[in-house]
């Protein structure tokens, strides 16, 4: 089976395996098991063993998997066994959360610049960054060659600064926004808004 | 079929169709077809009009859906006809945040109490809310009847405090932290990690 063809629902949860083998690895472990990983996840173990054999062969029978190679494997295909720059569009509430979360850089992301359009932030200091103008945003990409933005913009902007960022070279958005966004085939897009999260369990109470 | 025999996976595309035919009827639309929906989401029109058509009959052929009553059968299928409260856990950069966010209570969630275990946090305003010692928890969950939690703290608090959670009585949890929570099986979990997401776009890259 060709690697484009796999399903992107199995891509989907490969990050969730690479953070849970890294949560072993901090543990102190060495091995873990098809079983143990899905136990964690709440994923069946059969489940495990056939989305990471589509990538090859990582574990041994009876033997488990060494948690350090099929870490390592997991970053490579993943692409992050390097670090993305990433600009982030949005200096509010949020955007001043996500521009001081000390989570990216070990999982593959450093926050290089952060943007707003709103005067009484331009200038503003969050975390290790001045906030800069919007109208800096294709210089900077440029000239950072960024591959990779998120944006925490209230909905009704998003579309039109996605367009941006993609006219600037841009090919990976993840959108805090709650709202869907309408760009060229080849650029990725992924959204986080809680309420879908909320409504999607809200579904399964009879009351 | 039985509804409860509908897969996850429908379910969870069904808030997404909710908050475009929202975005629509704001937009002072009517009516709308699944081919239209589908281009503003990036899914198929057969594929919508299939999960559609497992709760019921809710356009005519040729005449498309009525925006306004689609939406009233998507909140009433998704119990967000109504308003839940919710409790938050954490009051960092991130709990402020999700406190602050204006977008809950009209898709049908109301945060009604925010808690922390940090002494220099407790007291602290946030938005609407005094941030309240987590000890609290319990005592605050019953008064209210609450069901539904957002816990934004450490990785390694989460699994902890969620246990707490359910022991008061919560059923759903949005889980912030970068963590997989080990839970019984009558409480649904759903977590937001931006990195997830990030890494499931740049497996995608090339280089």
């Amino acid at each position: 089976m060709s690697i484009s063809k796999i399903p992107d629902i199995v891509i989907g949860r490969l990050p969730l395996y690479l953070r849970a083998l890294t949560q072993m690895a901090l543990d102190g472990k060495e091995i873990t098991s098809s079983q143990e990983l899905g136990g964690r996840l709440g994923i069946s173990s059969a489940q495990i063993r056939k989305d990471l054999s589509q990538f090859g062969e990582f574990g041994k029978q009876g033997t488990g998997y060494n948690i350090t190679f099929l870490s390592d494997q997991l970053r490579r295909i993943l692409h992050v066994d390097r670090v993305w720059d990433v600009v982030l569009v949005g200096a509010g509430d949020l955007g001043r959360a996500v521009a001081n979360y000390g989570g990216f850089v070990d999982r593959g992301f450093k926050i290089v610049a952060v943007f707003d359009n709103n005067p009484q932030k331009i200038g503003q200091i969050i975390g290790n960054f001045e906030v800069q103008d919007i109208d800096n945003l294709k210089q900077e990409i440029d000239a950072k060659n960024v591959d990779v933005a998120m944006i925490a913009v209230p909905a009704g902007e998003a579309q039109d600064i996605s367009e941006q960022l993609v006219e600037a070279g841009i090919r990976a958005i993840l959108c805090y926004a709650p709202t869907s966004l309408s760009l060229p085939e080849h650029v990725r897009i992924e959204y986080t808004d809680p309420v879908l999260y909320l409504q999607h369990m809200t579904y399964y109470f009879s009351d």
